[in-house]
């Protein structure tokens, strides 16, 4: 039984919320049950010093996490005074997500940056962010059509993300915190609508866990995204 | 005229919605007009180092903005790798702000951080964390009270605060950022309930302004935070 | 009664001591009473990036204290690795209290940069570094009119700066060390030669004060100020 | 063809030479083909703050590149200032790697950081650094066990690591530089001897690839470490 | 010919300022012609923590120079976020002059830091440091026999410093700025009151210089350093 | 007696292995005993930016510790944010010494960069790091030779380096770590094949150390570096 009493394959509530920012090309507030994150997509005349004079465009992420997003408050990773490796890791890997459906030789020579902030944190921010910028991505994109700077086919597919684990022996889809600081192992799942890999990191958490338990986790993973592609089309129709 | 057809005594439309966040102690997101900050105040049981052992405890602020809060992205301060100047100033005015209205040796040897992180940004961003930092404070200190940590009387007072300018030659109250970015003098007051003057910040933009026109921007506040306390009272009654 | 048994308006002795330094365009070494501050006024032919090619120059400060310009011997601020939010907050003071009096469309496309460093501390360094720094600001204009770089009114008006205090309950002129430590208030105001208001600061240390009292304070300045601008005339003339 | 001429399925010559090093507790050089790591193992009798007075130990990884062991001379992460995301995802990696064999509780209140410097890179380092720091380990835990520090147990199995890549349409194992700058997707896989699944991390450089690619890289990835696996058994017998 | 017409071996001119600071312990103001150090020490009862429990002292050093010190203006080693590396090789070479003729044992548990910060700058900025940290070293020394906390033979000796340079082809003592920038050879010699050697550097600058060049060098320094400790005597009795 | 037994004017055995890099322009291993540097020549097309459009390269070097090069494992410096003062001075010692025998008129507008990376310590790590430095940098000049972009007489000299110290009041050759931790001085000696001095770094640990000492190191350094230039001959030839 989930903490959560959801079905193993059962996604928490989610829901996307459009053009939340006055200022930001394309946005979203997206909630994967108590895991909310704000992401913004802000374009930019420029491009990255290695990429300049080449006609093509880049997209790229950052991550962040309020201080009193999570249980106990954090400290600010200013504070600090670089991002940790944990924030990098994950804005990485949504840099990645998104550039693998996007055809940055139609996007000109400009940046796209979609910034996923977390505002409140139960398990899952990773995915619920990839998912979200997605959303917030395609809206600037439209914002960019309906000033002729961009044709109809830059984003290629969508993109959403989920996690699985197996908590208490058993392959369950989509972690909250209460199932992800006690799963045997964690694992995140990036795919497009069309059904690609676009990501797979699994790790364990204690002991290593079997082919078997794997591809379980794949599968479940696999229904999931579909669901949230579902969603992303219902949201931007 | 003034570019929101406001009167030049006339506040924003002003809201403060409370405990917006799960896990903080206390939090409200605040808005006037297009600013808007959530703050959040956590509570532990720690103190600075050079607080320990006293029995006093200690009230602090952080503030923040998200990227893309304002009209252009903003790079992450955690990029550049330290707060800056700006930054500083406004978490040490909140800080300070609170800890006037705040009896530190009732509060137990314990620490309550608020956490004013600006989600978008139309000009005021460090009078409108101020007033809705009061909220999240109260909110904590009732959480506190619920479970017999602290007496009555550890909040002395309300605080708020508001800016003022002169903005084509005229005094007016709260200005927005389309007003704020042609002004000639900006000044920001922070005054407690009972009307006493906690901060004054006043700043000529181009040329130095005469006494009469301070007198003014200080008289236009007293009222301006006169509204924003009574908002505050019916917010947390 | 005041420690050093001056008048409630009484300055310290302040003295200016012009052209301490063999490399600087200009520099004065001022002391208010045992706050000793070496200001230096540095022209470089070149402007901040965002101001290239306007045709206007700029003027900014910059702040530091020796490390055993204090009571007790302070950390160096390299060692921390970036400057302290006070140092940041004072030197963004200076700079702003400077460009009020400064034509910057008359300098040209350059950059004079005026380093505030105490020497020995006794309260009130920012204010004894504003009434200094015009006169290192004041001889590098002079440098540069004798070479026919500027003309005559680049400099629009003086401008001094004093601290004001609420001490034992009364309102004092010029808080020195031991004033300050156990102010009830602090406010530090700059002035123009003309009056104009270009900085007021006002803070409650521990409970708010009234309206009654902070306008003392303003009169005190006002009064303060007109000596400081009349021994900078005396200095230069 | 791959331009090693090696087939899909082989590895590229890969030797361990133990105790290289006149001062670490365990090392080894590891070479995979042209890529060399030196890794060493070093016991100290401290464990992280978190860690202190639970009778459990710890082992941590790090892992760095001199300057020219790249094609291109890189700079020093130290005149960056911090590690960079890269380097940070793959020391976190290497350690999660071991501590998925090792059993904490066993160790006593110690800690083992095995240093993984790559002397000459040509792809596949972090692969190469896992294989290697398994030996180093391996050896820290025999020197321990000569001086009565630890039982027999510690170490509860072999761990290595492979990439694999879809490289030209085909999937083929253990990248070496020129195949992992043009493959079209590119995994590591981290598995114990006895089978486990420890890490999983799987891109897609360019488009997305399919469910079963992604079998056939673990397939081959599982074949490759059985070799890894039986080469370690032969090091350290 | 010498800029300054000195005879070769001829020192600049050299005052010592005795008791310059306020607050610091010891304290003096040197100047080797135009080049102007003040030098402070500063007394803590505290060790650094790798000296704690061993009822030994010790005695460090700190070296900066104010911004316009120089020539041109240089940016502060703050803005830049660490010491340069100029900085740390003569803050440790300062150091370690002082701690070769103190007693480090007789000066129980604490610390003494001597700040040497160039106000003016003329070339030879780290030798006139030395022979100025000894005076304000002596007098900290001085503060604390009178005030019981150590015995008469904390310092056991004198230590000064002094460069010497290959000018023109011709070994000449006591750099100034102008010879310094066009020296062939450009040697530091540190040296105690009874002519033992605490530190040599030598230097060449564009091409290798002889041993018979390099004595004559060390004999002029010799003769120098005689002079500034007779300096220090007399500046002491 | 010496712990290793040598003779007092002994140095350790010294061995040099060209060629040790698949990536760099230039590579050697060099050994002093038990203390070995990998030392890589990097050729890049450009030059610092004070040198630009001057036709004149640039020679530097940089210096690093693998972390369990000694006999407690030390902190990567990349962790603590910044290179050390030693390193510092150790990477300009090389970068000067490599300077005085380059023509670097006749390099071109290129920079030479020569990492020394300890891979084992035991003492005079600076010097063998100097000593085959010159290796690389040869071996990278005749590289360059090879593509006709220098000419043949860019490397004017041999350049080589060998510690003296005072050990149980006797000076000897090469001390290694096991001297170097209880010598009474340490010195640094860098020579051209020549004989010209190039650096001369003499430093007394506890006491002032005589003119004679100081005298008999600097003939041993001369005897040590005269048979390290004849390896470096016999290595290249």
């Amino acid at each position: 039984m989930r903490p959560s009493k959801r079905n193993p394959d059962e996604l928490r509530r989610v829901s996307i919320e459009r053009a939340v920012s006055r200022h930001a090309e394309g946005s979203c507030l997206i909630k994967f049950g108590d895991t909310h994150v704000l992401c913004t997509a802000s374009l930019e005349e420029r491009v990255p010093p290695w990429l300049k004079g080449q006609g093509r465009g880049w997209v790229t992420a950052e991550y962040g996490m309020l201080p009193r997003s999570t249980t106990d408050r954090m400290r600010r990773e200013v504070t600090v005074g670089h991002p940790s490796g944990r924030t990098q890791e994950i804005q990485r890997l949504i840099g990645r997500s998104l550039r693998a459906i996007v055809d940055l030789n139609k996007l000109g020579e400009r940046q796209i940056t979609v910034d996923c902030d977390v505002i409140q944190a139960d398990g899952g921010t990773r995915t619920a962010a990839i998912t979200g910028a997605w959303v917030a991505l395609y809206d600037c994109i439209q914002w960019m059509k309906l000033r002729d700077m961009v044709k109809d086919d830059v984003l290629r597919d969508h993109v959403a993300a989920v996690s699985c684990g197996i908590y208490r022996g058993k392959p369950v889809l989509d972690l909250d915190y209460a199932e992800d600081s006690s799963a045997d192992a964690d694992s995140n799942f990036v795919m497009t609508g069309a059904g690609g890999i676009v990501e797979v990191q699994g790790t364990a958490e204690t002991v290593a866990f079997s082919q078997d338990s794997f591809d379980q986790m794949m599968a479940l993973a696999r229904k999931g995204i579909g669901e949230l592609v579902a969603l992303q089309k219902l949201t931007v129709s």
